[in-house]
């Protein structure tokens, strides 16, 4: 892969930041940028010693303001598809509490059975004031149950949030159960993980939380990808797997709210905003797996979120 | 196939039609439920004559009045996926105009690559008055463009549709352009064909228009079906089908009023709903086609309609 430093991805983004946020704001986007450039830098490396082959990197702009890069590989060995994006949008903002400034910083990946997603948003009122805020959500998607790895997931994230404020996990939890909803199927889309929104930046406490949450991207779910990566499977247990492919498509076509905003804002890349699709899916009529079976035993979860930590 | 005949399929929706509609309503009801059972038989029978295999029969009551018949070859050697549905649901509508019965009856199909839907809805109003009203589309979602095949289909519809008024087609040929429309991707869901909704059914020339919409899935569809069952394809060829399978999904899920509508009615079975979802479908990054190759060939025809008959 062409080497993408810190470095390099500041510069490629400069200008992204609007000229008339104070400096305050300027030196915090500056700051977060350089944090999930620094995060994208370190996953990327690990992910291509698991993978053995070099991400492709893509880079592009908006003409409406802001841009993306996006390192991606399609079709790995190991890694059925994985990408790791970090994207800026800049804009007016057609809402009358809102001047007509508008920042967003988000690094964003699919990992096979595994995303997460941080960001942050600025906006300048009308009446000068500059408020913002960091929001994110961290999940697992599994095709079966291995409750080891729901435990080894949640723990990793509810030690890192304890080490902040003890009412994050159990709150960011049920936020997440509470948000991935396939209302039609009663199903939850995967066994969760923390979801959290409209944390203030101008709280020092708060830049400190998403730092703690970039750092527990690699231990909270490379060990599961490593556990796995040489797995076998019968063909059974892969359509099974495509079928809840299937399902996850559902939630991110039909309900999610980060889908419905990348749609609206006119130039946004759609090929950034569709990588969070699984490379297939599949469909069936009346495959709902047998009772007692592995497949019934996740389907059960997915139906009443447990608690793992 | 366990046999659904015609006089089977009545038997087993009787009841289904309220009983204080007026005599007259309850005879066009039936009339319909007639038809769609002959249509239905009769497709089933070609169908089971390419593929070689039975279609499984499937029935269910819906607690809140109506079900379905619907046969379903899931995955056959010749048709990837392949279903005939017959359902009908009645039940409250909570609109003030409406007194309290909605009945509707439809017919629908998901063959590989093509699709087609006719529906008719009667409600009963406030004031005692009956209104019902026909649907329909029919339409091709190919791969690959093969304009012969397009003419075939487009002109067989034309023809159809010129002996009841020589308005519908271009009429019903742009409303079916207008509807299959994926507006993030600035495509059409696929080759078009006919959609026509809010026909009075009070006017009897627009049953006969039904009735010949029936009479002319056969003839529209089974010759192309029949013409490259026996293709072969490569990889790619197959992996190009698979991306194009995840556009239709996109519409389907995000687009289709008929998905939102049944998700909306309570009881409604998600299992038929949901088979209009093709079997497989994939998403990739950046696999845009090159220029002037046959798979950008179908993407500008997706871009641009054209007329065909």
């Amino acid at each position: 892969m062409e080497a993408m430093t810190e470095e390099k991805i500041l510069s490629f983004f400069q200008g992204c930041i609007p000229n008339d946020f104070s400096s305050r704001t300027q030196t915090q986007a500056d700051r977060i940028l350089r944090l999930f450039a620094k995060v994208r830098e370190e996953l990327l490396q690990e992910l291509q010693k698991i993978e053995g082959a070099e991400f492709k990197l893509d880079t592009w702009k908006r003409a409406e303001g802001g841009g993306g890069v996006m390192s991606a590989i399609s079709e790995g060995e190991v890694l059925s598809k994985a990408n790791v994006d970090i994207s800026i949008v800049t804009g007016k903002v057609p809402k009358a509490a809102v001047k007509h400034l508008h920042q967003a910083a988000k690094i964003t990946t699919s990992l096979d059975e595994s995303h997460f997603n941080l960001r942050v948003v600025v906006m300048k009122l009308n009446d000068g004031a500059e408020v913002g805020w960091y929001g994110g959500v961290m999940d697992i998607n599994p095709s079966y149950l291995v409750p080891e790895d729901a435990t080894h997931f949640h723990k990793t994230l509810k030690d890192m949030c304890d080490k902040h404020d003890a009412s994050y996990y159990p709150r960011f939890k049920k936020w997440c159960d509470e948000y991935f909803v396939i209302p039609h199927r009663g199903e939850h889309r995967g066994l969760g993980g923390i979801f959290f929104d409209n944390l203030m930046s101008q709280e020092e406490g708060n830049f400190s939380f998403l730092e703690s949450c970039t750092k527990t991207i690699i231990p909270a779910y490379l060990p599961i990808l490593k556990a796995h990566m040489c797995d076998t499977y019968s063909d059974q247990e892969m359509a099974w797997k495509q079928l809840r492919n299937g399902r996850y498509t559902e939630f991110n076509l039909m309900h999610d709210k980060g889908m419905k905003f990348g749609l609206q804002l006119s130039g946004f890349r759609k090929e950034t905003l569709f990588a969070s699709l699984p490379l297939t899916a599949m469909w069936g009529y009346k495959l709902d797996p047998e009772p007692g079976s592995r497949e019934d035993e996740l389907v059960q979860v997915l139906r009443c979120p447990r608690e793992w930590a």
